[in-house]
């Protein structure tokens, strides 16, 4: 088995790239494909499950989820309605972006809130076989974005709930900075967490605002092929997803985007 | 005594200000004061040692030596100056910062030259009454500017050596979004190694860059009074410096900067 056998191609990489050309590239050359809500529900719900499903391609994740630091019923509501679509989509993982600092609170009032939306949403996803996909962010979106910030701290979010229930996302772009990464990820597949694998590349200087960042593989510092084989020599077998914030590669027609990530994908990880 | 007894001013904090006048604003409200090399460079190191003295300002910190994750002679070379500067201006404690990952490295083996260079460093800043201060810098400078990026790493690096050669800095910008943070207050205070301790606020956005987007006292997310009530019960009583890098301060006149970090200070921790 090559490891491009494992390339799955997020959308986000190609943000504004059609969806329907997106999955045919995926199918075209044996990729498989992670999904976003709002493309998803633009096209429609049925038939973009419709769509993968034709096409033969696999769907290894649906974003996002989360945004539930103050876990209101309109958000755990939210966070069902998108359980049910990465459910019809046979994506196996939500992947949750935590949320922001609520107004009036600190990180650590909103790392309770986070806590108490998992509690309300695990079984619901447990019975429609999705696992949420706790995505550690970079600490620089720690108060307006994600006040989840580190690979252990999602494992510690992780730990009441079934494996089946709750796992974690394991992003090169958002980790590779912490000393305990690697330890991280040993525990995070020994406790058979890991959810979603991704990768993206750290390049500076940081853009203004600092979300549309994210470099191609094999532009920037991250040793990405150490990350695979620690995760692989963990034990685990899935998916490879490779997910780029960059304005840069928004602004380039889709398909010249997928050929280009697909190639360095296989350079990064030979 | 009160807290703004504590109030140190960093001179980065109105960059572009003189230094004699920000000694004498400080020497005016009994405050103290974090020097900078190149501005001290600039007055000279023997008229600046003596402007403090004769003002009756204790200098809190030197800023800054580091950049050794390439450990070259010249590097080390630098910081016994650097060393030798901060004992000639009476300054308890260099702040380092660590540096970026070489070309060619990773930042594990850029780690491996940090504890290679505080090795070579660390006996003869204690003999001559410096610590080298460690400073975890936010994890979106570990690539480019700090591969030290969080307390508790800090702390590993400092723990072969007695706490009088080597401490680290607690700065609230950097470590607020750390799950862990408490935790590492709690140690760094049990083994004496909290060699100052800044303050700063975090705002958003963030600039390009994301170099000089420090908020004022109180304008960001951080419970900075939190911060000063746990490191005081774990036994901390030292000065608490406020390092701003933010363009719209730096852009203003120092003396009304100086006024306005003092009071939002006094604010903040209130």
């Amino acid at each position: 088995m090559s490891v491009l056998d494992r390339f799955s191609f997020n959308h986000a990489t190609a943000k504004f790239w059609d969806q329907r050309e997106a999955v045919e590239a995926c199918a075209r050359t044996g990729s498989k494909i992670g999904l976003w809500r709002e493309p998803v529900q633009e096209f429609g719900l049925e038939a973009t499950a419709k769509l993968v499903k034709d096409a033969g391609v696999a769907v290894t994740s649906l974003c996002r989820g989360g945004f539930f630091t103050d876990p209101t019923p309109a958000a755990i509501e939210d966070n069902r309605r998108a359980i049910d679509e990465a459910a019809a989509l046979g994506a196996p993982a939500l992947v949750l972006v935590s949320g922001p600092i609520p107004e009036g609170g600190t990180i650590d009032s909103a790392r309770e809130g986070v806590k108490e939306a998992l509690a309300r949403l695990a079984p619901y996803a447990g019975e429609r076989g999705v696992t949420l996909a706790i995505e550690p962010l970079h600490p620089m979106f720690a108060s307006d974005r994600c006040v989840v910030a580190t690979l252990g701290e999602a494992l510690d979010l992780a730990a009441p709930f079934p494996a089946e229930q709750v796992g974690v996302v394991v992003d090169t772009y958002h980790i590779w900075w912490d000393p305990q990464v690697w330890d991280g990820i040993a525990r995070a597949a020994a406790e058979g967490r890991i959810a979603s694998f991704q990768l993206a590349d750290w390049i500076t200087p940081l853009p203004a605002g600092v979300l549309t960042g994210r470099g191609q593989l094999g532009e920037g510092c991250i040793d990405l092929k150490r990350y695979q084989e620690t995760v692989d020599a963990a034990g685990f077998t899935g998916p490879i997803e490779v997910e780029l914030f960059n304005d840069t590669l928004w602004a380039r027609p889709g398909q010249e985007v997928f050929d280009e990530t697909r190639a360095a994908f296989a350079r990064a990880l030979a």
